[in-house]
């Protein structure tokens, strides 16, 4: 298959990426490197990465950026960050990616534990995470053609201790658990899924 | 308690402040009518709106729009109608009057059936319901001064036929029964609640 990457140079990117590409052709995107660059804030960028990239087997999208700050001074500035970035630029990788996909083709889309339980500092995402939870339910009953997509929901990884102290009473998964929820969705055959990982 | 019921002159929105003014004082706000008039999809009309209304003790709102239309030709265009209305129209709703309301508020907000259960062309409304259900427990962790938060997710009214058809085989509920919902979230103590009226 040929399987385009999103946010290939990041954490859990770079481990999905290492692991797919052994069987299958990579195409690694990143913002400022990888084989192809791409701001997925922009709907231009992603329609130029996507004709760079060609006909397409699986897209996974491990790259969407959020708030985290005090919520006193929370205001719609700040929640832009992750309306923009990991809720519209996920969607919109798949509302253009779906006129460059091949039959049988699957999108994997990125959430997180915090949809459904949310730390303080943490409403940006939490509300980011929820929209595309509920928009891979909604584009799993619209793509045809045997197109395929879901989300993995990843909790705090063992990999980042930095983010520990974030997610009191989280119990942190491995990179390869992880791994394991983005294979699912690529290799498997479900659809209209949250692959939780925690 | 003074409520301010936001989206006051629509189908649900008049039923809930039709029922919550027996008993309290409600300031009704509409796009174009009601006690004060103002546009959920500018932060600066709403912060007008909450220096007009004053401090108050809850908030409802039953307003918001999203985008219903076919999958193929859906683009990042129509699907912000439901991130700057339904999504962050009601998120700002919260964000903004935080610094208003009394202690021992609440707010209620909006969501939906199609956060969980999908129909043809609403992949943009899911995603601001699924949004909308993350942010309030998200939200309900960062509130302080016991004010409570929640969300109402009704399906299709029976008093709404002209949209049966958008939802084949959902069973139609009543305004009374959706009128509860909103009931128990402004008078009950739930916070951080999802409250399915389906």
């Amino acid at each position: 298959m040929k399987i385009i990457i999103v946010g290939a140079t990041g954490t859990i990117g770079r481990h999905v990426a290492g692991s797919l590409e052994k069987e299958h052709e990579v195409i690694r995107v990143g913002s400022k490197s990888g084989d192809i660059q791409a701001d997925i804030t922009a709907p231009e960028s992603i329609d130029n990465l996507f004709r760079q990239a060609g006909a397409f087997d699986a897209l996974v999208c491990t790259a969407g950026d959020a708030y985290f700050g005090p919520w006193k001074t929370m205001t719609d500035r700040e929640f832009r960050r992750g309306i923009d970035s990991k809720l519209m630029g996920q969607i919109n990788l798949v509302l253009i990616g779906q006129h460059y996909i091949n039959p049988k083709g699957s999108f994997t889309l990125t959430s997180g534990v915090l949809t459904q339980d949310p730390v303080l500092g943490g409403a940006n995402p939490s509300a980011a995470n929820g929209a595309i939870e509920a928009f891979v339910r909604a584009a799993a009953i619209e793509l045809e053609n045997g197109v395929r997509i879901n989300a993995v929901s990843p909790t705090v990884v063992e990999e980042s201790p930095e983010y520990f102290s974030y997610f009191p009473g989280h119990i942190p998964v491995s990179m390869k658990q992880v791994v394991y929820g983005y294979l699912k969705s690529v290799l498997g055959a479900g659809t209209g899924q949250v692959i939780k990982v925690y």
